[in-house]
């Protein structure tokens, strides 16, 4: 790889590991409660097997950008980059989603099966949700560019 | 790409479309409705956009899978493939995981939200849905085993 489109990877990489902390310290931190008909009302992440399915991913996936970064400069085998970054877009896409899924019946309930919304009475927790499905989208994009890249970069993909 | 790997990932991506397109009925055929203190209750993918997507994604694809079932046989660029297989499988991945969270929710209920499980009452509905997500996990999984055989076939993948 060329140093500068090199310099370029490593700068997405360190945005991705910035993307994913970022979304794992604000679901980890994600708490709020309220109390309704004289009963307390605890929202955490820890709740919904998703969102701590969202929080695992992103606190591995940050782990692995920055080996990633210092690994960079050593000369890594492309090959073993592309099927791990592979790895790691299905599992950010994964992770976001089934999250994305949960947090969209909190905010909007699902009057068919009887299920309220709870955004109303714990807006801190969802603020917070809102703030880490955020990150872990952009870290998402971030990784699924960098694999398209890194397969432009050994597949020659725009040059059809 | 030689004959006989051609024949096989020609088999693979068969057996993919009928995954989907099995995921994609199975999911628009579930239905169930069930009475409880005098209510009728009514049950069906519609209901919820996780659902929804779920099957607009493995209809679209059972499509495509079928396609390049045919266009196999031209000699189509295996950089393109590669590309296209990869949103496919990135499709599906989302998907699927949108689809299970909140079948989870269906099945388990949340007691921290107040969300009531749903199965007991339509259990016929739970039985649709949890076939149609058993046939994308598979066709999930068949795309993600296509994608590691393109990559191998133009990366040499496994003679590191």
């Amino acid at each position: 790889m060329a140093k500068a489109p090199k310099i370029c990877s490593i700068g997405v990489r360190l945005l991705a590991f910035a993307a994913t902390l970022c979304a794992a310290i604000v679901m980890g931190t994600s708490h709020d409660s309220a109390t309704v008909l004289n009963l307390k009302f605890d929202a955490k992440y820890s709740n919904s097997p998703a969102f701590r399915y969202f929080l695992i991913v992103n606190a591995v996936v940050s782990v692995y950008s920055l080996v990633l970064v210092f690994l960079h400069f050593k000369n890594l085998d492309w090959r073993v980059l592309v099927v791990l970054d592979l790895v790691v877009t299905v599992m950010l896409t994964s992770s976001f989603s089934a999250a994305m899924a949960v947090a969209y019946v909190g905010k909007k309930g699902n009057t068919h099966a009887g299920w309220l919304p709870v955004c109303g009475q714990v807006p801190k927790f969802c603020d917070h949700v809102t703030g880490a499905l955020i990150s872990g989208f952009i870290a998402n994009i971030l990784y699924f560019l960098l694999l398209l890249y890194s397969l432009h970069s050994v597949l020659n993909l725009f040059m059809l």
